[in-house]
């Protein structure tokens, strides 16, 4: 009795805990969601239908050939198999055009200044001289970042000399350039998230404040506190900007800098669900999952509402000491009943990313204290 | 790179939607979800590590062999089956000792009424005069149910005569009976969903409303409009006493009867996540599939207070005529942008529940406009 219905196959490429978030609402909805997994094991490995390398031109025609959409849990997929799988006609969300923006910092930030968007001072520097010249200019500090395949701290130095970048440096290829920005004086970060669909309809969530501790988020308050009126409407039309001019489709993350003397500044952007936007798989009508779904498929987009006044995210980094995600199960939920806990199937490791909880309420003090509370269960 | 956390292995036996349900919060949580489906492409299919016989030893012991746990999509799996599961020191959550008064309606009944809760005028029938004195003693008109393999009005005639169940009784083996009850005058039904732990520790969600069509749910409203104070006292209260005495494990819903004198009467038990439950999903702060792998696994259950004042669930019975469940996903999703649409994987077919769709506020007439306009895209 063989009972296969008509559905939607969404391909993503990528088995990390972005593909697997977008397994249960793809279960909710209805879709066939099939991921092209790096290696078994994946933290996406339910939906995992292949194993291979996303590099591998033959490897990912072979993938995308059932799926009615192509998409990313990452950015890394290169310019020439994006370019194959648009030529043989498939639909990939976001588009090569729109994705280089988010693989490439130094074209998005040359990309964003054409735009007039409010960016950090930054120059492109390929020699030492090119470092010292941007030191001098920017009182002796600023942020050095690697072009291309940097995430969560990784890839960023903050440098007051061209010796702590002279390794950097040596391993550039002809063509290719550091990013330097201006060391930005900021009173904290703020995320802004946004969902696109290719007809253009767009869905803004409000804008959430991100805590970092050591280059990786740690904590996300949503909504940003004090953020109503100048602050939400800068950050919502930035962001509706960069979606509408960069033709960006799916869930993008604008990751901004409120600074000291009240700009609003962009620092980076992610084309794809972001940790920033974790908290609303239980915070929002439409978590970012969801909405990532429905927007690559050029679905209409849910509502972006609220579900509770406030919802912080805390993130569950490096897990516990027993490497048993689920050993701080029983004091976990016993204390904190209304807390929701996330983990993500990968293996306890120093500083990884294993997992996060989400809390929401009436008060955020409550709020901050219950995700907090219950997270720290899941801490070595 | 093989990379295979530790984690627990939850093993559902049956295929359906209920089993489909449970897998987005097993995601969530980081649990190993597995499931013994009766056949290829069920509508649980993304877990179904095995497809086989849920009545055969030998399968059912196959698939329980890496399974931290066995529970259920449904209440069907043989006596013996669960017996020899329980011999080889599985945990089998809920037990043989509970779930026979599920999957016997008779059991239950004398069961129900030993403990002193309220249940409908009933008697057991084997024959032609049984009926007739029944249906003299009952006003001429009563309900005759089968006492195994009843389901969504399955299994159940209004009778006025033993005639209508002519066929039922002839059927009958040796030591079998049918279960025939009063004919209840009720102002509405009611279900009661509750969840118990092996450890003792129970929570209930809100009384809700439950609106059939042709002996099918057709629309739940959470809470029942005006159950606050003694209904939802009186129903609590009951699913309380019967999980505790039944030592019952997992979520179990109670069906009730409102009778017009203001009773509160026992229908049916369902010791499993139920239609009546679909609400939670979108709803309340721990969904009953959440609630039902807590409860299983025996650890700590989530808080089940409302995330909005008001939920409407509308069951989508049939599905479009396309036979595509996803073609009114575009006019569905425009009109109804608040509104959580559910599809099973399953092949529409008239009659067939093949889907639904949560609606939550404030506003009971808007929530209920926006729930039935949603659901109103996916009927033939």
């Amino acid at each position: 009795m063989k009972d296969e219905p008509l559905t939607t196959v969404v391909g993503v490429i990528g088995g990390g805990q972005l593909a697997r978030m977008m397994v249960p609402p793809a279960i909710n909805l209805g879709l066939d969601i099939r991921v092209l997994a790096e290696n078994e094991g994946s933290s996406a490995q339910i939906a995992a239908s292949q194993v291979g390398d996303y590099t591998d031109v033959e490897t990912v025609l072979a993938f995308a050939a059932d799926c009615d959409v192509i998409t990313f849990d990452h950015e890394h997929v290169p310019a020439h198999v994006l370019a194959e799988l648009i030529k043989r006609g498939y639909s990939v969300q976001p588009g090569p055009h729109a994705l280089e923006f988010a693989q490439d910092k130094l074209r998005m930030r040359q990309r964003l200044g054409d735009l007039g968007i409010p960016v950090p001072g930054w120059t492109q520097a390929s020699t030492t001289e090119h470092v010292t010249g941007f030191l001098a200019e920017w009182g002796g500090r600023a942020v050095a970042k690697t072009a291309r395949g940097g995430y969560d701290g990784k890839g960023v130095r903050v440098i007051t000399s061209a010796a702590e970048v002279a390794d950097w440096l040596e391993l550039l290829q002809p063509g290719e350039s550091l990013l330097l920005e201006e060391f930005v004086e900021f009173r904290r970060e703020l995320s802004q998230l946004i969902a696109r669909r290719p007809s253009g309809e767009m869905a803004l969530w409000p804008v959430v404040e991100s805590i970092q501790a050591d280059g990786v988020c740690s904590e996300v308050i949503a909504p940003a506190p004090h953020s109503q009126g100048k602050i939400a409407d800068m950050a919502g039309s930035i962001a509706t900007q960069i979606a509408a001019e960069l033709d960006v489709t799916g869930v993008m993350a604008v990751e901004l800098f409120e600074t000291t003397d009240d700009r609003i500044l962009v620092n980076e952007l992610a084309m794809r669900p972001h940790n920033s936007g974790h908290w609303t798989q239980d915070g929002s009508t439409t978590s970012q999952f969801e909405q990532h779904l429905r927007a690559v498929l050029d679905l209409p987009l849910g509502a972006t509402g609220l579900t509770a006044p406030f919802t912080v995210m805390v993130n569950i980094l490096g897990g516990p000491a027993s490497g048993d995600m689920l050993s701080p199960f029983p004091h976990a939920m016993a204390e904190h009943p209304t807390v929701k806990i996330h983990t993500y199937g990968k293996e306890p490791r120093p500083g990884r990313k294993v997992g996060h909880v989400n809390a929401s309420g009436d008060d955020l003090p409550e709020v901050a204290y219950q995700a907090r509370g219950a997270a720290g269960f899941f801490q070595v």
